[in-house]
């Protein structure tokens, strides 16, 4: 490893194809981060089972389309690692080492742990491994060395805690000296659905990435705008449109301006606003759709990109992980040298 | 494997030289097992952070003491497969899947748990890893496909927490097929320490597997007798006498016979009691002597055999985890082979 070198881990559970927010929330981001930083981006599969863990039949599918929009989106394999999670079982060794040295107490106060859990309470079993996820995640981290994590404000307290518990373990076992994460703190773009909420697949509101320009088109006509806007001769106000919100996201400024007047002095229609919204997301799709069409025909090299991957992921997290057992006097040469010595003994 | 072949896991914190205790509690057995079955004794040094995590470098001299105790005993390598837990990381690896469909419930109660944290609320935090042993010990066991465990009455209820996580595992990934684990009874022989209470290093009253001969009498020498027995002539009750306890053990049959009517009849005194005592430990701890000599004297042998041990358990550990991992959907494999098919699609 270059000490020089800055590196980032980011990762996201298999869901299977993207859509709009996933890709401006945090795809943009991960490739532009490719640009400045040595990039890990990892399946988080071993953290999806805390909740699908009834339906993992469905992972591989999950996973594979999920790789292929990451690669139409962006992601380049020749200069980030990009891998699954559960291929590389270092991850299953470092969160057990850490989840020796975590007090308990300090998993039952995490915000999100306490929201999810009302959540939970009603379908789910509140599982050991649930409630580790937070260790698994600084697992994650630690294993690569890397020094950033993209977050957005909300997701703050779980790196905080991560941080913490590496503190606690370098505290105990000075000589693994693992890097202490800071969040690389991203402007959280948050994108509406097709109904005005926050687009989620949970919400069913959503633009996939891999909508054809006909879909964009007839999607996006029915995506609800200004409810005091009831004629076109009346004035809208974009500040509330969540058409207006995704025209600031994919189109130019000056169309940006034009809409906004239009659409206030009530010269431009919604029907008419809306095609300029679609044309906007279709040229922004085209270069994704472009990629995507050639990932899908080269299926096997993606399932290769993850192979590849996740032999380089293994390389870094071993090279960690041995310097974790050496300072945890865990390590089997430390036996075996000094069993030597007692030969004759 | 095969399928008609017995199984046997069992281990032992890494706790350096063994006593009299350890030896007639468990490793007495461990060598008889090695004629029925296929046992896999294990260095359990992840399980020992769970208390020792703040002095780890006493493992190296822990694990080769004792490993070297289990081989005097009379643990054969040739036969069974000896080995550090932390050496074979699919222990981890199961652990983890295992703790994903555990409910946090199960372990909460635990009877040792709750007892044990009632220890540590002192001087310990109470950790994630901690809360989690029940789920790791499955593991251990689930890897080698060991139908048996050998255990005392006191931990039916450990094990009976591993066979329910096996039964809730198999029935989400029945592919999966996990030997469900059951309990080889054995008789609990406690032996008493010289001041008679249960021997145990926590009360620094053990004899341990290395005591010359000449320690073995001197401390025999200052072991608590019939406290109603004040004088040499006064009638003795055997059945409260830690040293007829550990005739019991270590004497003959007519030994024991003679020594409990001369201590009845008062016409054998205290101090020849204790030298025929002697006598017999010195006589059973002979052989374990010389075989420790040997071990001793080859000490880069045991490293060697804990290699050779942990390549075994590897091999049988992977091969149980691939099983998991397809039933499970998080094979390698199973990614690519789906991800052939739609090329061109």
């Amino acid at each position: 490893m270059d000490a020089g070198e800055q590196r980032v881990l980011s990762g996201m559970q298999p869901s299977g194809v993207l859509h709009l927010g996933n890709w401006q929330g945090a795809l943009v981001n991960w490739v532009q981060l490719q640009d400045r930083y040595r990039c890990f981006f990892m399946v988080a599969d071993w953290h999806a089972l805390t909740t699908l863990y009834q339906h993992t039949e469905e992972l591989p599918a999950l996973t594979r389309e999920m790789v292929i929009d990451w690669l139409a989106a962006g992601l380049d394999p020749e200069r980030s690692v990009i891998f699954p999670q559960s291929w590389v079982s270092q991850h299953a060794e470092l969160a057990l080492l850490l989840g020796m040295v975590t007090p308990l107490g300090w998993l039952e106060r995490v915000p999100s742990y306490k929201e999810k859990l009302k959540e939970l309470a009603q379908r789910e079993i509140h599982s050991y491994g649930f409630l580790g996820y937070p260790v698994l995640q600084t697992a994650d981290i630690a294993l690569y060395r890397a020094r950033w994590v993209p977050v957005g404000l909300d997701q703050v307290p779980h790196l905080e805690l991560s941080r913490e518990v590496v503190r606690r373990f370098n505290g105990l076992y000075p000589r693994a000296r693992l890097v202490e994460p800071e969040p690389l703190l991203t402007e959280a773009k948050v994108l509406p659905g097709l109904d005005g909420r926050k687009m989620s697949k949970s919400y069913g509101n959503t633009l996939s990435l891999r909508e054809t320009p006909e879909a964009v088109r007839s999607k996006v006509a029915t995506m609800v705008t200004d409810p005091a806007r009831v004629r076109r001769r009346d004035p809208g106000h974009p500040e509330v449109c969540p058409v207006f919100a995704l025209h600031r996201v994919f189109s130019a400024p000056a169309t940006v301006a034009e809409v906004e007047e239009g659409c206030r002095g009530a010269t431009l229609g919604c029907v008419d606003c809306k095609a300029l919204l679609s044309g906007a997301i279709n040229q922004a799709l085209d270069p994704i759709r472009e990629r995507r069409d050639y990932w899908s025909r080269h299926a096997q090299t993606v399932g290769e990109i993850l192979h590849h991957g996740a032999t380089q992921a293994r390389k870094e997290a071993e090279a960690t992980m041995q310097g974790v057992r050496e300072a945890m006097a865990l390590d089997p040469m430390r036996l075996m040298s000094e069993t030597q010595p007692s030969v004759g003994g």
